[in-house]
């Protein structure tokens, strides 16, 4: 391949491939030249480090999660209904994720362990995009008066078996009962948001 | 020593310092035997496998978790109150061991995902001991009537960050941080318990 075609887009697809097949300990950016027919030097052009190259897989891989869902939170409408919604679609993508493709998620959870400062900007995400679900809620009155922000931290929290890697074990169980434990704790968490005069 | 003043507690307690020091994977029943000063038979004598004196360890540290519980969860008076008592004791619980000594916290983790069957009847013992708090609770008409044991499961698994040993990084943050944390939760989850009308 001609080194001035290759992008950053190409690199990071390539670079998931080869993390599938390698694992994370076993690759190595010289693995990820060799296989886009590069020298090594082609890909630090666009990836200072190592780490900067598996920060932005990581980071990639986490946008995939956060966009859709922004989208959810950014649609009008009644608060709790969008904030149902997003939830579900957020449990659907990690579910998603872990079963259509096991190896590749492992390599993201270890990846994650890793790159802490971006888990974190990905979490600060969504506890934004809750946040403003929430907000739009107060001002329509389904949402009680408080913290938005805190609020959205408890939300994120309290449903955290369900889209939290640790739990992963939990979201291969029948469907069914996934769907049974999220109603339950989606009833518990709206009541709780809800103004009591409602 | 001489084998028939050994007691089972006595293995449980030397298996759980052996363990400290060599770590899951290094430690053997000879091991055990040898810090006893007894043959490795007079342990199979008490516990037929590696496996059986594995699962006493865990049952036994788990039982120092659910034991104290139970007498929360056995008192009488104010249902929600006293379910606020028993969050906060499960969670200093877990926050002290891993604090005050993190090596065997560590142990226990690992052990933890060997001993499944163990892990789960302590899991159903302290559901069953919300699901009494939320029952004594729908008879006082503070909690709203509904299924108590699925009430119960929603309310350990919102409050999961706080005490399952996957999120153990949580733990360590400022003891006013998590604090802060758990009211926001603990305020959304009551809320959600509460019968609309109150």
């Amino acid at each position: 391949m001609a080194d001035g075609a290759l992008t950053p887009e190409q690199i990071l697809d390539t670079a998931e491939d080869v993390l599938r097949r390698f694992g994370l300990q076993k690759t190595t950016v010289v693995d990820v030249a060799r296989a886009l027919g590069v020298s090594h030097g082609s890909i630090y052009r666009h990836f200072p480090s190592k780490t900067a190259l598996r920060e932005a897989v990581a980071s990639r891989w986490l946008a995939r999660v956060s966009e859709p869902l922004g989208e959810i939170a950014a649609e009008t409408g009644p608060a709790l209904p969008r904030l149902r919604r997003w939830l579900e679609q957020l449990i659907r993508i990690k579910r998603g994720k872990v079963l259509d493709d096991p190896e590749l998620f492992a390599v993201y959870h270890a990846l994650a362990d890793e790159a802490d400062a971006v888990v974190q900007e990905h979490v600060g995400k969504l506890v934004d995009q809750i946040s403003r679900m929430l907000s739009d809620g107060m001002v329509t009155g389904e949402v009680r008066f408080s913290d938005p922000r805190a609020m959205a931290w408890a939300v994120l929290r309290t449903t955290m078996v369900f889209h939290h890697p640790a739990h992963v074990g939990h979201w291969s169980l029948p469907e069914a009962d996934v769907d049974r434990a999220f109603d339950d704790i989606f009833d518990l968490i709206t009541r709780g948001l809800t103004p009591t005069e409602a």
